[in-house]
């Protein structure tokens, strides 16, 4: 099998590669820090060849992007395109690399420009683009966590609005420079789902999401009162942002009572599987991993890019 | 007129200092960045000593501390009285400075021990003293702004319950290490309580306390898409938090229909006004600096350590 597209996710601090096969399978892989913030401002081009030749890739083999990337602050930037945004408007949108000798595109971002409700996503939307067979013409709504977590709601197979919440931010910001940083201790703690502390202050937020300032502080007063250890205080502080993010997403958009699809990977799909379960929500897991690249191969054949299987050329 | 009682705020980033005549009077004042956090772990004494000093303040004089300077990591620590508080026994928990020449003593702080709301408070106990006469026996629900707000119920004269919301610091951290601090931009922004985005975002906050992580991300969004400027960025992310905490703490806390009583000093002052007006609460507006420098003298008339005028030798 010889690769057929170049399928890169490029995010504002790591990057990952991989050259698929005319079936959208996974020939290589490869994962770098090297993000957008350490790319610019010129360092896109020489980034991406120097890994395309350690994975032996043909110097014709095209390569679609994803991510921030295609931010103005990236490498050029894809216009945002706006809701209501069909998979194929999205398609549409990537931008070309110009003076780049092999064929590079970056997918465009999607914005909701309603003035009462601001909002942007990139990435997202490639992700988006890799489960729209799931996906299919129902209405469903979408839950993306991570860094800034997106639920979507996607009606007739558009992007039809869509929020996010910072809470991945929020953990970290608070954790590394607040007085909370004094609970959560200097090492990082990987939350366990099943940590009595997580479900208790996730139930909580559930229950109560106006309160979650007031709850900030009760766990620093935790550890001065009640001997509140640091891993502890990292499942509380978890559980609490979490919940209250399922708590406020749920009351927007999961209102037809179809499951939540959850669009997730690593340490945050069984915390988030875990609330979605302590809302009374129903959920279908999706592998986060898995849908953006079957997105870039998606975009990738519906712009001629690569030819899939079973094509006639 | 000579000084009967050097009165001293010392939290964690600054230090007050004022001389006080029998009436409780100021004769001086030094202010100074020296807080808790640039004073230890051993130079409480000679900072003390030094501004006392510069002030002209005699050897024998007493000093009076509230604040962090009295908490694990600061001079002395005086443990924490448990709530129900009676000013009487907030008083009687200072603590003496062992070894100093002259009679200094450490304010205790006050704790919340519940398992269910665990809170601790350092430096409002001595504010509340200083209204005590204001408050009465009567119940009151008392706002305290700041880094840390505390929001108090008053009973019999006693704390009979409180909250923390980390308004202040939240702000800070969002404001210098989140994304949103490239909406706000390095200056830092003196907002206006007259501000149509402060005042927006706080109503919008009143209604809807749940969703302040919705809307934090809208304030990113707005600057890509709406071209919001850094000091409507800071209204909003100012309006967004304070009616956060007015609307969950008014919801807790102010449930008798009396006057919320409003400590508060400075720039929060106008703020925390508006919010309040806003949110429908009548309030009562105390300024924080002389409540302060009351409950310190009226501690050091009660512990003897000063002598109040008209007192009969």
């Amino acid at each position: 099998m010889s690769a057929r597209i170049a399928a890169v996710d490029w995010g504002t601090s790591r990057l990952r590669i991989w050259l698929l096969d005319e079936a959208g399978c996974v020939l290589a892989e490869r994962r770098s820090d090297e993000g957008m913030l350490a790319a610019r401002p010129d360092g896109f081009a020489r980034i991406l060849e120097g890994h395309l030749a350690a994975m032996g890739a043909p110097a014709d083999l095209p390569a679609i992007i994803c991510g921030m990337a295609g931010s103005r602050q990236g490498w050029v930037e894809a216009p945002y395109v706006y809701v209501p945004a069909s998979m194929q408007g999205i398609f549409g949108g990537a931008a070309p690399i110009p003076g780049s000798r092999r064929d590079v595109r970056i997918m465009p971002g999607v914005a909701q420009r309603d003035p009462a409700s601001p909002d942007v996503m990139r990435g997202e939307e490639t992700q988006l683009a890799g489960i729209a067979r799931l996906l299919g013409s129902d209405t469903h709504t979408v839950c993306m966590p991570g860094t800034h977590s997106k639920w979507v709601e996607i009606a007739e197979g558009s992007i039809a609005g869509f929020a996010t919440y910072m809470t991945g931010e929020l953990f970290s910001v608070l954790a590394g420079h607040s007085i909370l940083s004094h609970s959560l201790g200097a090492e990082s703690h990987s939350v366990s789902a099943s940590a009595p502390l997580f479900r208790r202050w996730c139930e909580e937020s559930l229950t109560e999401p106006g309160d979650v300032n007031a709850r900030l502080f009760r766990i620093r007063a935790s550890t001065l009162l009640l001997d509140l250890q640091p891993i502890q205080a990292a499942a509380a502080l978890s559980g609490l942002l979490i919940g209250a993010e399922v708590a406020s997403a749920s009351g927007r958009f999961a209102r037809h009572g179809a499951p939540v699809v959850l669009v997730a990977s690593g340490a945050l799909r069984p915390l988030y599987e875990a609330a979605l379960g302590l809302a009374g929500l129903e959920f279908h897991p999706v592998e986060a991993d898995e849908a953006v690249r079957a997105g870039l191969f998606a975009a990738a054949v519906h712009l001629g890019m690569a030819e899939p299987a079973g094509a006639t050329a």
